[in-house]
């Protein structure tokens, strides 16, 4: 097992990873305060683990909520059975939420535990690749609205992550591939090292070889810490771990939640990103070329949806939370393993890699 | 004017309390960041102080969110109705929400702040006294869940409050004795001086006299810094704040919220604490004669509902935010002007409390 520490004051945490540690009560019960924990997870992940962890938690009194499944699901009502279910059991401020699931579990998780009762303890055990490596880490949690990914939630740091690799051996491929976008985010925006060993690493990532995504997970992890201890709170270079995301949302947002996974929208908001970049000069042709071999190799898509005008990337790319004063901000590639957040780019440039992109 | 200061390091905020101060840019501008704000306000207050808000404002782009008046809407539609508009006209992390109104409008429109795009800028402008001399100052937001009352929420401090006394010409006398509950709570929790004002003051209270009602203000609010600045989450003596508060939660939510006000609550809930501080033998019976006669000169309410039973008053404390493992705690009095918290007392005491609070 590997432990990697997120270094924020008061408010650190520790993120263990390895093989079989779910249900390990030595890793989950000093991070408890009170008597009472409540699980949240979906239907999918329950009958796979649900069982396990809970025996790592037999001293204390637990309930649980089962949501339905996927991104959709997303929303202020999911967020309500979760304060129901806290409020019928008589949950009080000492409770303790634990998300057993995905990112959208940990996100509707987490944006619960931030608002019951102005705020309680919580827990990450996150079960597919991208939550460990990316959503699971960081405090980030929220809920979509219908007019918004992501634009309701608060800032709310977990207690620990416990990221088992076993629970990737029951992921769809589909998802195995959509985490390994952002495995890839992390080499493109800021380590060189780690994207060569991406691109030599990927049959064994998709394999699910264990010691592989273990080291995957670790180096990921350890890079978005580094940002986050930084810049908690987004008001600088954390935004650079959204390469890919401002034209991926764009494409989940008019696709409806869930048709494309998160993932499959960042690996070719990446390639959009990576074309612009070598647009305005900053990459070469070659460079380009391996970011599109990378993201083939791990069976995500580089061209956006068919149906999708340059005008529809527009509308929704103009909500997004980075942007300030009406302008469109984008993270874009001066070299490879070098990531800039800009407003400052010529519009004809944008406009060709809108239109260019499916 | 006054201007008294909430010291919470770098989330220390003015409190600006004065006459014909709600209008004044000079208050207003150096506290809001982007070029956006969001007024959110209810359609009582809306008619009698929008357009004098308004024109302090001109040098922004400004959006208004006019919400139906009263407790019953301090709900998750309310919130819904901020969040859309917020998206609709594209209000970025850089806004600024200003509540104009009462505790409800004050309460949403900080939730609203506190979990939109994860977190922005408000301002507070309360034109009740009771908004005026607590719901204002100190950080706490929230909305009321079916289940229980201020039980979503988040704590999320505004840049600046502006107490403006003209507002209070044009309150209901009955919400003009809901705020002055709560300005002798500041008494009987830790200011016999203060208390001792407030009962030579009450006349001029009610009869809206401007320089008493800002001393109220003042007073009020220079209590509650000080307890705050001691511990802004409430893990500890912010607690007693809720001096009656926790009879008074279970009076509102069996009534139905808004049917009584939350002070005329507050002051029977105020009662029966000090009843059952009389009994634990604690205060005397003249101090609790003295505290009777306050309140009810103040025109609120002394007994509880008719149709309570103390199965009710239970059913509805159990839920209390601040009880730890199913123990109901309660503020009592050590004596006037000196507060407790506690949840340790004989039960048949408080089984007496409630069935002779009506």
């Amino acid at each position: 097992m590997q432990t990697l520490n997120v270094d924020l004051g008061d408010r650190s945490y520790p993120i263990f990873i390895g093989e079989n540690i779910l249900g390990q009560s030595d890793l989950l019960v000093p991070y408890i305060n009170g008597q009472q924990v409540m699980i949240v997870t979906n239907e999918t992940v329950a009958p796979l683990y649900l069982e396990e962890l809970k025996k790592g938690l037999v001293e204390f009194h637990v309930d649980v909520v089962v949501l339905p499944d996927g991104e959709k699901y997303k929303n202020s009502e999911s967020i309500d059975k979760i304060y129901a279910s806290l409020l019928k059991n008589r949950h009080n401020r000492k409770t303790t939420l634990i998300a057993l699931g995905g990112g959208v579990v940990g996100d509707m998780c987490g944006f619960a535990a931030a608002s019951y009762q102005r705020g309680v303890d919580f827990i990450q055990i996150p079960t597919t690749l991208l939550s460990q490596v990316d959503s699971s880490v960081g405090g980030k949690t929220g809920i979509n609205h219908p007019l918004g990914k992501n634009m309701i939630g608060a800032f709310h740091q977990p207690n620990v992550v416990i990221a088992d690799t076993k629970t990737l051996t029951t992921l769809p491929e589909r998802e195995l591939s959509a985490g390994i976008a952002e495995v890839i985010k992390y080499g493109l925006i800021r380590d060189m090292p780690f994207l060569s060993w991406i691109e030599r690493s990927i049959s064994a990532l998709l394999s699910c070889d264990q010691d592989t995504l273990s080291k995957a997970i670790y180096d990921s992890c350890r890079n978005k810490a580094e940002i986050v201890a930084l810049d908690e709170r987004e008001s600088g270079c954390r935004a650079l771990l959204n390469l890919g995301h401002t034209f991926g949302h764009a494409i989940e947002a008019h696709q409806g939640y869930g048709n494309w996974l998160h993932g499959e929208a960042v690996g070719t908001g990446m390639m959009m990103a990576a074309y612009m970049s070598e647009k305005l000069g900053w990459i070469s042709n070659e460079d380009l070329q391996r970011v599109e071999k990378l993201i083939s190799s791990a069976n995500l898509p580089v061209k956006s949806p068919n149906n999708m005008t340059s005008e529809n990337f527009v509308e929704y790319m103009s909500l997004d939370k980075k942007n300030v004063d009406h302008r469109i901000r984008l993270v874009l590639l001066k070299a490879l393993g070098d990531a800039v957040i800009t407003s400052d780019y010529p519009s004809d440039v944008f406009q060709e890699t809108l239109l260019n992109s499916n």
